[in-house]
């Protein structure tokens, strides 16, 4: 039996050296030297190749490195293999912080206010009046992110894919209320799993429904955007503003047309950083459960993937 | 007996229409139309020309147009003119909302980032960790602050010129204790009173007590800061960046270095603007007070200068 570690992208030396001092006795390796893979029952996994997945034949666990799925093919596994995912707390603290921070920052006209002063530009103007935060997604996140916009005297309205009732959220559900959610939202909260129905979602419809003082505050995955319909939104002042966090390319290209356009705000995929701490103990966790056949924490249904 | 309106910097046009309506059969007349100064009575005033002052025999009330009566010589009126400034309930929550949203967005690193995206620069960096929130001067404005502040997680310290205690807030007073406030500052609001014992308080002795990474937030008036000093701080490392609401010149000129200073976020004066109708309210209230010998509201008091 031997845990396979394929994160990919970051350099992995206190990761291995960490599992190394939490799990004594197990074999560990690290992607691509992972020797027979036939003895791998459980991978930790970010930004896995795709061929990895057709060669563990024994495969029982696929731990995620993040709080999200959508770089494992789930329905290309065997059904009998279990998802898991990183649930953070504070994870979810910081994002509400990132969504507060960046929802003022608009209100206040801080990238206008940026973009004067590189101008030697004095154009007092009053903070923007709209006070409506419409969040995309209101799973455990979603939730503390709304509790603190209430909290700041923000209004707060919801959409989710199917049936929901959240006290003290105006609630919106399913593709036929999508465009009545998105015409009410003077801030758009994207906090959304990546799916295939959720896939491009915030498209050239949506951003037409959308008020033109509109902003989209997109903290969920890169391709729930459509980034050609979002510039061309932006550009025929459909909506007013966007900050991005996350790209469906990460890095950005340099060459990418997001850097330079005065609408949009980015920041490199900051808005939830889990602890390595937190990380850690989930994993150690559920290696152990899964070798004395205990459950597991954290599993995602591998049909709705999330 | 008449009224005289000696706001200057502005256009007047709807503000004269107002009163006129709110006081019918007053003679309100226009600086710098005055007539026949001896029969001004009440002087409403922002940034009126010292040369006022000893033209006007029989002053009984000047009401600030604003929030501060730092453009009012307060020692050189005789002792029975009363001085009245504008107190807009709604200013303090504006404020408070300044406050929040600019310290989020130095924690959140936004100005690192706007500048990395001018030069395309993809680089992660987690939010940084200080919470403490200084406030100089917890008057009505500095409370709302500090409230805003706590209900948001912050850790809130305050120092005020003359001992006070408040729950919930380790308070300093004093300029004994003003530097071991400072050296306990994540983040420094100032939220004074513009007075003799305020001018340039926030200058190289006190920049030199706070951390490395200690950030100056001011929403009070641009003299509170010694303009050098600030700049000597911020080039020498020994505060980490400011954001500035308020200057010693407004607007401020276009060769003045803060505009291109990295580390300097500017915004023009817009933290807390007093609504009209508020302010309209309260200047017709007074002015009835006084023609019916009432007790005229939010007198200061001309010793203290607050």
């Amino acid at each position: 039996m031997a845990l396979l570690v394929c994160v990919t992208g970051r350099d992995n030396s206190k990761l291995m050296a960490q599992l190394r001092v939490h799990l004594p006795g197990v074999d560990i390796r690290e992607w691509p030297e992972g020797g027979n893979l036939a003895e791998v029952e459980f991978v930790l996994a970010w930004n896995a190749p795709d061929s990895l997945w057709q060669q563990l034949p024994n495969l029982k666990v696929v731990q995620s490195f993040g709080a999200g799925v959508d770089g494992i093919p789930l329905s290309e596994l065997p059904p009998e293999v279990r998802v898991c995912r990183i649930v953070d707390p504070a994870l979810a603290d910081d994002m509400a912080q990132y969504v507060l921070g960046h929802v003022l920052a608009h209100k206040l006209r801080l990238p206008l206010y940026y973009q004067q002063q590189q101008q030697q530009l004095w154009r007092p103007k009053r903070a923007s009046g709209g006070n409506r935060v419409g969040i995309m997604g209101l799973g455990q996140l979603g939730q503390v992110v709304a509790k603190k916009m209430q909290q700041n005297n923000f209004e707060v309205i919801g959409w989710s894919r199917s049936e929901k009732t959240l006290p003290g959220i105006s609630q919106f559900w399913g593709a036929e209320q999508l465009h009545l959610f998105a015409s009410q939202c003077d801030y758009l909260v994207c906090l959304l799993p990546l799916t295939p129905q959720t896939r491009g979602i915030l498209d050239n419809t949506l951003f037409q429904s959308m008020p033109s003082h509109g902003v989209i505050i997109n903290v969920a995955r890169g391709a729930h955007i459509n980034e050609a319909d979002l510039l061309h939104a932006l550009n025929t002042e459909q909506i007013a503003a966007a900050t991005l966090d996350v790209f469906v390319q990460e890095p950005v290209a340099e060459e990418h047309p997001f850097w330079r356009h005065p609408k949009i705000t980015m920041t490199p995929h900051v808005a939830a950083l889990t602890s390595m701490k937190t990380a850690m103990a989930q994993i150690v966790s559920n290696m152990k459960a899964m070798q004395s056949n205990e459950p597991l924490s954290h599993c995602v249904d591998t049909t709705l993937g999330y």
